[in-house]
């Protein structure tokens, strides 16, 4: 069973986005241990670039990793998969040994570019901006369709 | 002013969806006039087949159409647009007198190609498929982003 992490800077504030959170964690929950982590949001102060602030929120989430985990940044430039090529790349890398994956979601800033270089994939949910709270929705709402996609087929094979 | 409106397929049912769209419908009035259209869903029965239905939801979305308006079909195979050139393309549009838009957005089964064929343009919001409940908070979000680049770009003019 995939172990999935999503790590988030900062709460989610909009009562809607935790509901819908909520509820694709739930669905979620059926085919794989899934867990959130928050990391705090580094807040914004004149003396601070934003540069800065992204390198500091970067270092939290250093922080918070697991040595052994799958890492998957996204950020819009990254790779653009179908929903069904995104069932197909859970499955490949399922075949591969690697079921314990984090999905890193940057902050209102986004994540710092030295940072994403050095995780194991890029994936892109869309070339427009999202917010970072919508994304984490649209996010748990693919993997739900992604690993209903692959339950389904392999029910079929 | 932008008088836009958002045709779509069904209510919507999660309360978490119709908070979002709210919440958005509310921020979006500040730029343009919105309205939202809600044509009826067709039920799924064993004697009609999918592009039955898909024909018939069609054919009420056509029925509510005004003459006089920009159709833009909300498909994931259609065009790509950063944030920024969303705004831009708003921004052209409305260079060109064109402020009555209407965009699309298909039911669970989505739009038939012959009807996004006829429409005047066509929007992808990810190569990804989205509910359709997802795709219209979505579309609300990056309209009210893109107005919102488009209107701050013009402030400092």
């Amino acid at each position: 069973m995939f172990q999935i992490k999503i790590t988030v800077v900062g709460k989610t504030l909009a009562s809607w986005w935790q509901s819908a959170e909520g509820e694709y964690l739930k669905r979620l929950s059926h085919y794989a241990k899934i867990k959130q982590v928050f990391v705090k949001e580094e807040k914004m102060a004149e003396h601070k670039t934003l540069p800065q602030i992204q390198a500091i929120e970067a270092q939290r989430i250093e922080d918070s990793l697991d040595s052994n985990e799958y890492r998957v940044a996204l950020v819009k430039e990254g790779r653009q998969l179908s929903s069904e090529e995104l069932a197909r790349w859970l499955e490949k890398l399922a075949n591969q040994g690697i079921s314990r994956i984090n999905f890193i979601i940057g902050g209102p800033l986004g994540l710092p570019e030295s940072f994403v270089k050095q995780c194991d994939y890029q994936l892109s949910l869309s070339k427009m901006t999202f917010t970072h709270e919508m994304s984490r929705v649209v996010l748990l709402e693919q993997l739900y369709r992604g690993f209903s996609i692959f339950k389904n087929e392999n029910y079929h094979k």
